[in-house]
């Protein structure tokens, strides 16, 4: 498909790790590094970090610390700071620490909805609403984008019905998304499926269709990042070091890594921002701070070709 | 781009494993077991598989057997047995078994060709005019394919111009080249150089340009698996286990995995008679054959997903 997009048009990596990719870990990382790990997030030119998320402390201790990481976050300059939100009261919790986007998870899948957000989608659709009137009568200005998860296909509930991901995804935009991204949660997605579905989806929701969301859990990964972005997105989430992963498939890789990904777009010239070396100096620190975690990616193996070493 | 051939066409995935992933391998695996990976490649649904090369034992004396592999390929009903050719003693070799194709390596990089074959391109491309001469004059139908390999860039001599690319290409075929395939032999492409030099390439070849051959060295293998079907490439090569690797980029993985490449065109509805699992399977045997030898692939990982085991 032709993008309908200028190919020379910027994209905007979203490091997801501190967020996605910890907890999936059981290991409680101390906030000091976590502060670490955002800077060098930072100073490797990422310009969007979700930092954590507004779930009760007893679910995931390891992000307890969220507010905290927002704050530090905040003091970067130009940095968007971002939080997952599952309800209205984390919704507060967010717009009481000043997080400039919150990331609110919709499954489409309503077997997956039920197993991790106990409520249905239209359920959730209808709390997407509330938390729109609630972050409007604030007078925040923090934007509402809604992630829509399994909507590839879900583990549980297998098949997703493209017609549901498409009615739901004109109900969040009715109930107040500023933004919503459709996410291959489980790593079923293929870039055939991506390229239809991204299409059909800029249909309906135009530029407020502005994240993709994929895993590597099965290796087509970068195959589906290019072909989202041969759809028109200029906006993915990723996790340094491909953590992540998926609880419902042990030993399988997690997020698309972020260094991967900027690897890619500097292969085809299109700006990021974002500096491959930089980020797998972090990598390398993690494997220090995850000690005995699996982390996983490809461009580690080899760095960068010698082709784009000379062009830098 | 949009794919200049039907999408529903069937893809060709001609293994190379026993060439092209032994031949980085030093230890010297028995011709015995050669031929269950042989039947095994055959049993998962492989018909064409490139079974060794005519090079001078001495050189890789873990290929010698070759002529024994074609014999052996050659009792497989439908199956075509191809084998590397580097000159024209080789081709007689290759003739004299009776294999159905013949690859011919033609480096791209001149600095490439030096140091691998020890010729330019050039007298590459005189040898290949004498081969085809040579397999004209014996009666044979055993087919002539150019495998143009560092097409993408040489860990050698960096970027490889595309102009050259292109006037190899046109060499070749004037020398009597039947088909001809790009290599990136050593994983520098991505996705947008693949659509551009095969919509290049495509021009000047049409059907004569029968071949996409990558390497997985920096993860972006299936990205450009799939950005070479988009231009129409409907046969490409790998091996199981994505074995193969580069001597250049040490601790790389090698060729896509055939596995994956299976599972790829599988999950976008694409038929190639390739059976993911029995793939997987052999996968498992070589862990046990080449004990020690590090695999490469992903879709071992997490296997199929439930959507596609469903639909089987």
């Amino acid at each position: 498909m032709p993008s309908p997009r200028p190919a020379a048009d910027p994209v905007q990596l979203r490091d997801v790790s501190l967020r996605d990719g910890l907890q999936s870990i059981a290991r409680t990382v101390p906030t000091s590094i976590k502060r670490e790990w955002l800077q060098a997030l930072y100073a490797a030119g990422v310009r969007e970090i979700e930092v954590g998320s507004f779930v009760p402390a007893r679910l995931l201790p390891q992000l307890a610390d969220t507010a905290a990481l927002v704050e530090a976050a905040r003091e970067l300059p130009g940095l968007v700071a971002s939080v997952l939100v599952p309800n209205l009261k984390g919704a507060q919790a967010a717009l009481d620490c000043g997080a400039q986007a919150m990331l609110l998870p919709l499954s489409a899948s309503h077997a997956h909805s039920l197993a991790n957000l106990r409520k249905t989608p239209d359920e959730v659709v209808a709390d997407i609403a509330r938390i729109r009137a609630l972050r409007d009568a604030s007078g925040s200005r923090c934007l509402l984008e809604v992630g829509m998860s399994t909507a590839f296909g879900c583990t549980i509930q297998g098949a997703v019905p493209e017609p549901e991901v498409m009615r739901l995804l004109r109900a969040v935009l009715d109930a107040g998304a500023d933004r919503v991204g459709l996410a291959d949660t489980v790593g079923f997605a293929d870039p055939l499926q991506v390229s239809h579905l991204f299409n059909q989806a800029f249909e309906i929701a135009g530029d407020r269709l502005a994240c993709g969301h994929f895993h590597d859990t099965r290796g087509l990964g970068q195959a589906n990042v290019f072909a989202a972005w041969q759809a028109g997105v200029r906006r993915f989430d990723g996790c340094v070091g491909g953590i992540g992963g998926c609880p419902h498939a042990p030993g399988a890789s997690g997020n698309v890594a972020t260094e991967d990904m900027a690897y890619l777009f500097r292969s085809m010239g299109v700006p990021t921002g974002v500096d491959v070396d930089a980020l797998l100096a972090l990598r390398q620190q993690l494997s220090t701070w995850l000690d005995g975690e699996p982390l996983h990616g490809a461009i580690w193996r080899a760095g960068l070709p010698r082709t784009l070493k000379e062009a830098a």
